[in-house]
Order: structure tokens, then C-alpha cells, then sequence
């Protein structure tokens, strides 16, 4: 008999991620294709549809699939469009639902990374039983998903959730989108990265990444010298704590949420980045909100979850 | 026939005011007791039932009272207690549902006063085909309630929806709740009455306001002044407006709304509040939500907005 699955993907600026998935999460088959170096969306598609096969090999007749869920940046679940991705090749409003969907000939349905992350938390997570939860993804940029009454929150137009882009500092750092201290200037692989050059400006202290440049610093490099002693990493730590802390304060009197979770490259750095932000928020919390609300690493740091919550968005609309 | 209705009331720290409110928003009778004179859910129970049944006299037996809905600050909807109200007599946590449905021997529900407006406005005003919206109210502090997928946004505690207490400005104005820099100590009536003393302060232009002391300013004033060209009114106005568009434009980026009502006293001064909120808001907004999302002023403005969603509550717990 076949097995019924779906195609999870999560399109990334460099890569795409994607799996086959059956309903309970269980992952089959798992690969990745470039994103960047397919000029259309056609292109990828097409694609997209011979690696999968491939891959497959003779293993595929003994899968079903159902559908495919995609998690994308800038993606509108309304529309089914990405809209204006600062990160993709693709530029512009682009309807991948529907190229998607003609390649294949099976449904599919869109979504943004955090909110697939937060999907995937939700169905294969450590945030199976709760109603009212945050998702933080930290990887280029700060990606948000928030869960409210069990429900992903899409806002009127598609596009709730942009954590990234609130003021975390007055008149700060220069953001992508064209307004100044926003979040995720600070609070991301790239944000860190800025706070340890700025710490190198500041402070008179020795330091490994006096050594190195700009575009050659690695941002695992800083847990790893975290952990060494290096005061300028543990400084860096310190200050992406406490502004993102400080920011999910805010949060926190918004949705007032069970737990908040963190999850990405800079979210696998531990009590690094987990024990100030935690202090931060407390401190900055409506003190009818302390002491009650987890913030931890996600469940699936180590697996791909915005490609199992792309599955999970795919296995909702089946609805079977 | 008797007309099914439920009783609608509207706790405050001064006055409660209440109406007996059928299915569609028809208030057949309004009327108003003291909060702050019953020492006692208790005494103020019996008395509310008293007053209510003075105030109905021989028309009583037209109607069929069915539930009683309740707006108060710090209204838990999932507990039916009010917690730790600073601005209510009654300290600490007071059952006052329980207190409520023995005194009248009837269905009783509660939530906060903001949000309780948020349900008045969906039903009887404006956001009537709205899914994503958000209501501010401004009185002595900022209250708010956010709709999202058409339910009102409650959070893990009952508790969400306090965008007073987000920071408006870093280590700025003494709050009430212990933080400094809330929002509701710049844009309330509270807040603004602050800044025509902080203008007094930074500025040497004259005004009516230098002879009148801070006790005795009352906020219908500063619109009246603003009307007449007073410099410092309006400059309170644009300084108030700036802080609560600007904040704004973070709660957008969380649950990308289709609308912010605004509601109380300072909502009455209509554009010299409106105005400089929608340019700052609009300044502050990531590019994808700008020219998107109105603000504007309650439809139920000149009625008793938080006692027909209090009703609201009633008829939505009574499901029929």
C-alpha cells in the first residue's frame, strides 16, 4: 500500500530545504536544492520536481503524495504569493502557489518560514498542547510567528508577525527595509556580528576578533569564543539578550503567550543567548506577566522544522 | 411578551455605569451608581441590584433578564475575578462574577473594560465586518483589546492586550505598575495633562495653561485650547500622537490589523489626536503595511461603548 505524505519545502535565499512527510511528522527522504542560481520561479520549479524524483528514485511508487506545503520568505498565505523577499533572486510579487501547483499538479499552500517554524512547533514541537504561543526564528534576519486561540495569526493582510522590523533602539542601526534600529539589527546572526564590531569600537580589551574581518566572521564562531572566555563574545551575548528580552516584554503585553521559542542558528548558542534575554524580559515585564511565561530553545533545533511545519500547514489544509 | 435583554455594565474606579441591552444593541434603559463608596463587591452587588430595579420600576415585568455582562479593569474573562486594579477599592483578587450571579441568581461574565469596548465596537459600531482589528481606549490610563481572527486576543492568562505598559520612551515617565516609560504615562488623559506641564517646563511661549495648577487642569481643556491656538495644547497634541502612532506601528507589526479604533475622552478631539497619530504611525510602519490601515475615531463614541460590549459578552456566552 502507498503511504500517504506531503512535500514540505523551506526556501531559503541560498538554499531550499524539502522532505517527504507523512502526517504524523515522520520525515522519509530529505534534500536540498539551490534556490539562487534558478532565475524564475518556472526554472525552479521544474527543477525542483526532477531533484525531488531523483532523489525518490524507486522509492517512489510506494509514496502517495498529497500535496505541498511551502515555507518562504515575504510568503502570503491570502495570496499564495511571495511578496517584495529582500533575499530572493525573485523580484517583485511572484506566484509560486500557482507555478507550484502546475508542475506538480497537486494543491499547494505558502506561508513565511517563522510561521511554518511555528507550525511545525505546534504539530511536532515542544508546543503540542498550547494555544497561545511565539515563535522567534534567528537566522539572517529575526522571523516571528505568533500562535493566538490555536490559530496562526495572519493579520488582515497576510503579513503579521514581523518582529524583525519593531524599534528596539531609537534612531539605531540601519535595517534593510529603510527604517533605523529595528530588531533585527541587533538580534540575529547579522545583528550579532554588528554588536561584536561595535563592542571592537567600544571597549579596549584584547580579543580573537580583533583578528578577523567583517565578512569572514562566522556567527558560530562567537558561541564558540563565548564559551572560551572571550569577553567581547560574552558581551555580544549579553547585549543581544537583553534587547531581544526587552523587546518580547512588549510582546508579552500584546498576546500575553505560554512560552516563546526560539529557534535558528543563533538560538543553538544556548544560556549564551537564552539566560540574558530571559533577565531582560523579566525585568522589562508588567509584573502581572513575571515568572510565568518559558522561553526555550525549540524542539526540533537539530531537524528542519519550518520544512516539517510547511508539511504540517499542507496537512491542515487537507484537513483529513 | 417579555423582551429577552441582558444587563451591561461598565466598572470603573469613580462610576459603574450599566444598561438593559437586548440582542441588537437597543440600550432600553441607562443609568449610573458609584464604585468607589462600596467598600465591598458585596455591598456594591446589592446595591447595583437595587438601583437597577429602582431605575427599571414598573417596567420590570416587560423584561426577561437573561445574564449580566461586565467590563472592569483587569478583568479576567477566564477566571471571572478582577486582579489587583490599582484604580478600584476592591485590593487584590475579587471573585466578582460569583458575587454578582448569586446577588441576581443569574449567568454572569467578565472581561476587561478595553476589551469589553473591542466587542461593542464589532457588534454595534464600526469593525461590524472586521476580523483584525485593535481598540484603544484612552482615559486616565491606555486600555486595549485586539481582535484577531475574529476573536477577541485573551492570552495564555486572560491578561493580553495591556499596550499601556509597552515602552513608549527608554527610562522615561513614572508608571503606575512599577515600570517607567509606558506608554499610557505619555498618551492618556492622564499623560497629556503630563506634557502641557513638561512644555510648560521646556518652552517660554505663554499660554493659558501657566494659571492653572496640575490638579485642577481637567483634559476636555487642552482640546478646547487647541481650538482657540494655544501653543502648547497643540504641541501636547502632536507629542501625544507621535508616542501612540509610533507604538503603534509595532502592534501593526504584530497582528497587521485592518483598523485602530480609537476610543474616551481624548478620542473626542478628534483630529488633534488623529492627525499627528497617523503620520507617525505611518512614518514608523515597515513599507508592506503603509496606506493600509486606518485609524479612526469609535463609532460609539458618544454611547457607552464599554457597557453595550459588556452586553455583547452576555449575548455571545447565551449563544442563541
Amino acid at each position: 500500500m502507498q503511504k500517504d505524505v506531503v512535500l514540505g519545502m523551506d526556501i531559503g535565499g541560498t538554499f531550499t530545504k524539502f522532505g517527504i512527510i507523512d502526517k504524523k511528522g515522520k520525515i522519509y527522504v530529505e534534500n536540498t536544492i539551490s534556490t539562487h542560481e534558478y532565475e524564475t520561479v518556472n526554472d525552479f520549479a521544474l527543477a525542483l520536481r526532477k531533484h525531488l524524483y531523483n532523489t525518490l528514485g524507486s522509492d517512489k511508487s510506494g509514496f502517495n503524495l498529497r500535496g505541498i506545503g511551502i515555507g518562504a520568505p515575504n510568503g502570503n498565505y491570502y495570496t499564495g504569493k511571495i511578496e517584495f523577499a529582500p533575499n530572493l533572486k525573485w523580484k517583485g510579487v511572484v506566484d509560486l502557489t500557482r507555478v507550484i501547483e502546475e508542475e506538480f499538479d497537486l494543491p499547494a499552500v505558502l506561508t513565511n518560514d517563522a510561521n511554518a517554524a511555528a507550525l511545525g512547533e505546534m504539530l511536532f514541537g515542544n508546543a503540542k498542547n498550547m494555544k497561545d504561543f511565539i515563535m522567534i526564528t534567528l537566522g539572517t534576519g529575526l522571523g516571528s510567528g505568533l500562535v493566538v486561540n490555536g490559530q496562526l495569526v495572519y493579520g488582515h493582510d497576510g503579513f503579521a508577525g514581523e518582529l524583525g522590523h519593531t524599534r528596539a533602539v531609537d534612531n539605531g542601526r540601519q535595517c534593510g527595509c529603510g527604517k533605523r534600529g529595528c530588531l533585527e539589527t541587533y538580534v540575529s546572526a547579522t545583528g550579532i556580528k554588528r554588536t561584536i564590531f561595535e563592542l571592537l569600537a567600544d571597549e579596549n580589551v584584547d580579543s580573537v576578533f580583533r583578528k578577523i574581518s567583517f565578512d569572514k566572521l562566522k556567527p558560530s564562531l562567537i558561541t564558540a569564543m563565548a564559551e572560551k572566555g572571550d569577553p567581547i563574545a560574552i558581551k555580544a551575548f549579553e547585549k543581544t539578550g537583553f534587547l531581544l528580552g526587552r523587546s518580547l516584554a512588549d510582546t508579552v503585553a500584546h498576546v500575553s503567550p505560554q512560552a516563546i521559542f526560539l529557534f535558528g542558528g543563533l538560538a543553538k548558542s544556548g544560556k549564551w543567548i537564552l539566560d540574558p534575554t530571559k533577565k531582560a524580559m523579566e525585568e522589562h515585564l508588567l509584573p502581572i506577566y513575571r515568572n510565568k511565561i518559558d522561553i526555550l530553545p525549540s524542539a526540533l533545533l537539530k531537524k528542519n522544522i519550518a520544512v516539517l511545519g510547511a508539511a504540517a500547514l499542507m496537512w491542515k489544509e487537507l484537513g483529513d
